[in-house]
């Protein structure tokens, strides 16, 4: 393996204090998508408690010497409850360690990094926040599949497929999801897709509506279906689909045929040649 | 200033081929926040063709010896259009050079990166794409502002202040937009600001909803304002707020009290007693 060194003091590297906690983002899982500033507070932690949505790539960056603990959640599954990870970084914190809280994608996006923020204030206990790529955007660029697209719409839309009980949140305005943004995001959708599909087929979304699923994106072992969104459940399950999994439904899943890295370099020409009239009349 | 040296070899680092494109997201701003494989992409690249976006910090960071050219686009101003950058790309490409196209944020949210890898597949021309921390996201967390939480509901939605021509998009559904996620942003909404607040008024929020808007953000120049969303507007104009500006409406917006990096301990702490009964039920 080459020897890969990169210098960052030019950059303006806060410094990690005893009896602080840093929640951090760990990005959709590739190592190399991981900031500057997360990879260099895993060598800079005493302790690092990381949830289920951790890649085991980044796991094996921690150094030897630092103490890494699990304190994952995965909906439907046995886990830590909220409060006890909570309860855990204030011990540690208080007993003078630096603390690491590292999460999958990024703390601020469905990461209850806000909640776990407050708890830490409430005991006067110093904490920063390390933002990192959200799981969708990186797992679905990973896949070919951009998040916005100009010419397919002003903006989009994520929502988690977990309310506090595990079930999708009641209160959810299907109807105005519908119509809101040109593309949808789920975040552990898989639970609920079929579910998901219906309620906006029956809100006004249309039942061919391109859909895809990422599951474990950026990873060796991602996997992604497309399928029109009135079908997407059925292939789910045929194809074995395992969380944690992003729902993405909208028309830039279509240009998944050029942008996949796996698509190959004359069917891509082909497709780009035909989507560019479909989709781009740059300005 | 302290030397700091971090070693990647690590991490799987696909290599930066001549004659290929890479569509690299820069982040918000912070150095701090590039990807291990943007700060590298950095040094290998022998052309850095970087929009308005990017920071100068962070183009401060590609080495003597690598190109840098302009070529960007503002609201508002006059500016390169998509067409000749799409056109510089595959000239230098062909050439035989590595072309890293650096862009603010993230390549496919709101960063037209779709339309440029769709012209260069076209071409015929390898194109990587390499994600980075969208500015809403990370301009936020640096304000204290989470993007989600919990309690205050179950998605958020993220727009475009600008469609094709300069304007804010006539497709947009307000209504629907309003009552679809809980937290609204909206990416370059100064230059209509109020025409966004007016139009979100009239289809159903409360002109008393929490607000903000982070300009610069994560970056020395950074200015955050907070007002009611109907009164917004006029504290922007009154702060001189400057663009590139994030606009974020919801209730989160109030979790600043608490999570803003630059409250006082005390005055922090005092919040997050007052908060936590407001938004934390913690399971």
């Amino acid at each position: 393996m080459k020897r890969s060194i990169i210098d960052i003091s030019e950059i303006d590297n806060p410094s990690f204090e005893t009896g602080s906690v840093w929640l951090v983002g760990a990005g959709p899982g590739d190592p190399g998508l991981l900031t500057l500033r997360a990879y260099r507070s895993l060598h800079q932690a005493d302790i690092v408690i990381y949830d289920a949505l951790v890649s085991k790539n980044i796991l094996q960056l921690v150094p030897a010497g630092v103490v890494l603990e699990y304190a994952g959640k995965r909906g439907g599954k046995p886990s830590f409850k909220q409060r006890d990870i909570i309860q855990r970084l204030i011990e540690c914190s208080k007993s003078g360690k630096r603390v690491l809280r590292l999460k999958g994608g990024d703390p601020f996006m469905f990461g209850r990094g806000g909640e776990e923020a407050l708890a830490l204030a409430a005991e006067n206990i110093p904490f920063r926040l390390v933002p990192g790529i959200t799981a969708s955007v990186g797992g679905l660029a990973a896949s070919g599949i951009p998040v916005t697209h100009r010419t397919t719409g002003h903006g989009v839309t994520f929502l988690t497929g977990h309310g506090a009980g595990g079930n999708i949140p009641d209160s959810l305005d299907w109807k105005a999801i519908a119509a809101g943004a040109p593309t949808l995001i789920f975040y552990m959708a898989l639970a609920h897709l079929e579910n998901v599909a219906k309620k906006l087929i029956e809100n006004g979304l249309s039942a061919s509506t391109p859909s895809a699923i990422v599951a474990n994106g950026t990873l060796a072992n991602q996997q992604v279906i497309e399928a029109p969104l009135g079908k997407l459940a059925k292939v789910a399950i045929k194809e074995e689909i395992e969380p944690p999994a992003i729902l993405v439904i909208g028309n830039v899943v279509e240009l998944r045929k050029v942008l996949d890295p796996d698509v190959s370099p004359e069917k891509r020409r082909e497709a780009a040649h035909k989507l560019a009239k479909k989709f781009d009349k740059i300005a």
